[in-house]
């Protein structure tokens, strides 16, 4: 039984039971876990004494929270991260991410392309939390222009859920999203991402069985009691 | 510079702080960290083959809460928890916790001793999330009953922050607390556990560095990405 790769509408299906009165999750609860497994992803393939600054670019939208999550933990894990957040997402909770961020010292770059370009010139790999899974292009501004800023800086980058200006179930088709080294998806894969190549973890380990069977997502077993599991050789068989 | 032992006083003041507007962290995320560690450092000194049925002791309070989170979590690291919950705590977070364990099929005792003395004899190890920091004696119904039969039944214990029956100042004086064979402390050990010679935890791997400082708490070195260090050396040389 191999993985099962999600649509869109599916991703959004599965958050929602989770978050749903039955399902008893909080918004704080799921993206602490999803945050913290980005965080730990990137710390697993990128080591701290020689990626130690690390440009965390984060959306406005959920994925974005967990773009902030793994900021502060990667800063406890001992990175030096900076916070590229063009525009912060309106919902409290990114408020209060953000606060906790900035208690740990983590600096947010200020507005504009310049600060972007010169924070790329020091730091040694991304963290790409900008669109999420409910991502349609086109790709507005200010992120149409920074997308090939970072593209081109020729920096490593690890992508949560699906690498931004891709489709969620269409992939990189238009040529216009980031080719990251490093994914992590987030619960289950998602359609878009079949076609990635590169190393490939899974967190959000948290699905209940009963949700993981209604959807038949087949997850693979975790190792121990690690919140991240490696699925590059399931999901690239040739 | 060794580590701090908390007061009751300040290990309140921290959480305060943390939770403050200013600290901006919410009960969900702590309590999710809190419990994750709990689970991880069961799982760390007791294999989920031989150790695999966890009885997961929970009290009416936030100790009570992170139990709920530490057997979800075993729950998904493969262990077969059941919990022994005799007060549910009346906050709404407690409830949603109970009902996610709920949703991964993990039973809650009935009431009654005779229900925990069965359970007792097909378990293989304790996880005390009974009594917390702000717990003083003495020990009331139903748990003056419970702990010596916790206690009695020759389990491996691992408790959480203080173990129960323990005062956080003055240890376990009164003799009426449990013995644990590990503890895993959060954010930082208590006062009473300076003489404690088990195996010794330390989780909660989210105080910021101003916050560490303020507090003068020399916190030690998390290995890596984990959630949990440990500090038996630490906290036991002769």
């Amino acid at each position: 039984m191999s993985l099962r790769y999600l649509s869109a509408r599916l991703a959004q299906q599965i958050d929602d039971e989770l978050m749903s009165a039955a399902g008893a999750f909080s918004l704080d609860q799921l993206m602490e876990l999803a945050g913290l497994a980005c965080a730990q992803t990137l710390a697993k393939v990128y080591s701290s004494d020689k990626y130690n600054r690390v440009l965390v670019c984060c959306g406005p939208g959920n994925q974005g929270g967990d773009g902030l999550v793994a900021a502060r933990h990667l800063s406890m894990f001992g990175y030096k991260p900076t916070i590229y957040m063009p525009k912060l997402g309106s919902k409290d909770i990114y408020q209060r991410l953000h606060t906790q961020c900035k208690n740990m010292s983590i600096p947010t770059l200020s507005e504009g392309e310049e600060s972007l370009r010169t924070t790329l010139k020091s730091s040694d790999v991304i963290l790409d939390a900008i669109f999420g899974f409910s991502f349609k292009g086109p790709i507005r501004p200010p992120f149409d222009s920074a997308l090939p800023m970072l593209s081109e800086s020729g920096l490593p980058i690890v992508s949560v859920d699906i690498p931004s200006g891709w489709d969620v179930e269409a992939g990189n088709e238009a040529g216009v999203g980031l080719t990251p080294d490093v994914l992590v998806s987030l619960t289950a894969p998602k359609e878009g991402v079949r076609m990635f190549r590169g190393q490939h973890f899974l967190g959000g380990r948290f699905v209940p069985r009963t949700l993981e069977e209604k959807f038949q997502l087949n997850l693979p077993v975790y190792p121990g009691y690690e919140q991240i599991v490696d699925i590059t050789e399931a999901t690239q068989k040739l």
